[in-house]
């Protein structure tokens, strides 16, 4: 394990002045505590807090409501908060944004702050700290995002085949056959996930796949606006949507062009937001139960810092049929 | 919950005879003693041994040497007896077999003994009991083996996309590009994980897929002696195996023949057995941590008796280089 001296030795300087850096004291320069805590964490050294055991996690959040009771972010924070807080540990809430991960790499605001872990909501691959979670040694878990090959990181989310297979299945025995599928663009890991449990699905149930059936768009109302036409002029009588947000983008598309549903049109979203319960018609959609993916944070963390180095823990989804699926068009009511 | 007088009301017997039944007592018949035992299970009783909250698990083992410190099983169980006992769980090893299976329903097993939660090791998805874990609502967790859709089961593993990713990556990196894979028939989950996983990273690696490449058979020694012949005539420099048993037999057939490993053909195991690297030449193959998954499946049932409903827990594997992969044929050695 590093020492202060290690760090003297390798930047020529003093180990007054290390010290000085990693207890955060005015009297150096910004510069020089930086270049300090980063050599820190390139030579592995464990800081006082670490050392002295104080059992320190943090909850890095970026675009996610924490603070309204029932939104999906809160919950998760509470989950997580329910399992790490009666087994000793502080539980500090951070949020971040792509401005703050530029000015301070990921080790060095671990080391800081003395955090022996931290659980991530809501970054995206284009995050800059993802390019670190490849090399660090800090365990640290991940919702809806996996890195490959670090056994430092883990993920945890919810299982998108099982919740595809869910829907699907619901839609077959309503008599749909040409089911489509609305997602965003394939560029996070999550909407990869989802896109492929979706042709997965239709293919355990033999359902036809077709390329016409898809629409993958950026912009959420614009991509509806475009896709739920195109796939309607393609017979498809059922459409699957990657998150709630599109599919409630699409009620309101449909709502203005008369399309009924689900009469002429069933909607299936993914997640469960609390306001699908609330739409017109509410939504039929897969549900994540938060609560238990914060405890799945905790239990995936608890499991790296017993260096059981695991992957993911996938929590299992299930289905909330509300009023947006029915029969598929010309096939009377069961 | 379920009382004595439930269980007395249903079969319209007397509650002392319940009694006598829940308490395995001499004077009453086996089959009336079944038949309570049955009815308990069917109308959710919970034992007096649950009641109790005497803590007691067990490991139910099929198909696995447990006893031999090193051998995969004996990990697993020191694994999970290493999370378990701390937290004052008793945990018990019980041999079981088809016959066994057949004997006695799981969830009136479970019941007669206590258990409040059970993690299966060696289950095959032949065995009896698979049936009955689909609407059991005992926490149960499965190692490499997985049950869609009920929340009280779940699994744990080993990553087989990362595994084979791995693999792939190290062969291609050596300048192989035809990589074949032989294996046993896809009948058990863990295999049928594995070929989609060699599938995926081929494709992940932009290697060619070709049906030619690819052995499926049964038994071990024949399905070696078809398949290398048949792969080698493709052009294929380098084969992958679902497991190690596969990987040695064909190191013996390729000794035999006089087929030169790795000189003439690159040869990757998977689960790194004990024995692997002592094989001549020793074998490259994907490690398995055993205690670390021993250790998962506690963490695994910890959820489910929390009633955090994961569905599986996976582990990461790492790839263990040792003499039986190198470079191309015709290829300069590195």
């Amino acid at each position: 394990m590093a020492t202060i001296n290690d760090i003297a030795a390798k930047l020529g300087v003093s180990k007054g002045t290390v010290s000085k850096g990693l207890n955060n004291a005015r009297d150096i320069s910004e510069e020089m505590r930086k270049k300090i805590l980063e050599t820190a964490v390139e030579l592995g050294y464990v800081s006082k807090h670490l050392q002295k055991k104080e059992k320190k996690l943090c909850i890095l959040v970026e675009n996610m409501e924490i603070h309204t009771p029932n939104q999906f972010g809160h919950d998760i924070v509470l989950g997580f908060k329910q399992m790490a807080e009666p087994d000793g540990w502080t539980v500090d809430i951070v949020p971040i944004d792509i401005e703050f991960q530029r000015g301070i790499p990921y080790g060095v605001f671990m080391l800081e702050h003395g955090y022996h872990a931290s659980f991530l909501l809501g970054l995206t691959l284009l995050d800059p700290w993802m390019k670190e979670f490849r090399i660090s040694n800090i365990p640290t878990v991940l919702y809806d995002n996996y890195i490959k090959g670090n056994p430092y990181i883990a993920s945890v989310g919810c299982d998108s085949q099982e919740g595809f297979e869910l829907s699907v299945k619901h839609l077959k025995e309503l008599g749909h056959k040409k089911i489509g599928l609305i997602s965003g663009p394939l560029e996070s890991y999550i909407l990869k996930a989802r896109y492929n449990a979706y042709l997965n699905a239709m293919e355990k149930y033999g359902l036809e796949l077709n390329d016409n059936y898809i629409g993958l768009g950026y912009y959420v109302n614009d991509s509806t606006k475009k896709y739920i036409p195109m796939l309607l002029k393609e017979g498809v009588t059922a459409i699957l949507f990657s998150h709630d947000i599109r599919a409630i983008s699409a009620i309101t598309e449909c709502n203005d062009r008369g399309i009924r549903i689900p009469e002429d049109l069933s909607i299936v979203g993914f997640d469960d937001l609390p306001m699908t319960a609330h739409t017109l018609p509410p939504l039929t959609t897969i549900h994540q139960d938060r609560i238990a993916l914060g405890k799945c944070g905790f239990y995936a963390l608890s499991c790296l810092l017993n260096h059981v180095t695991i992957g993911s823990i996938l929590l299992r989804p299930t289905l909330v049929v509300r009023n947006s699926t029915g029969p598929v068009p010309g096939k009377p009511a069961r």
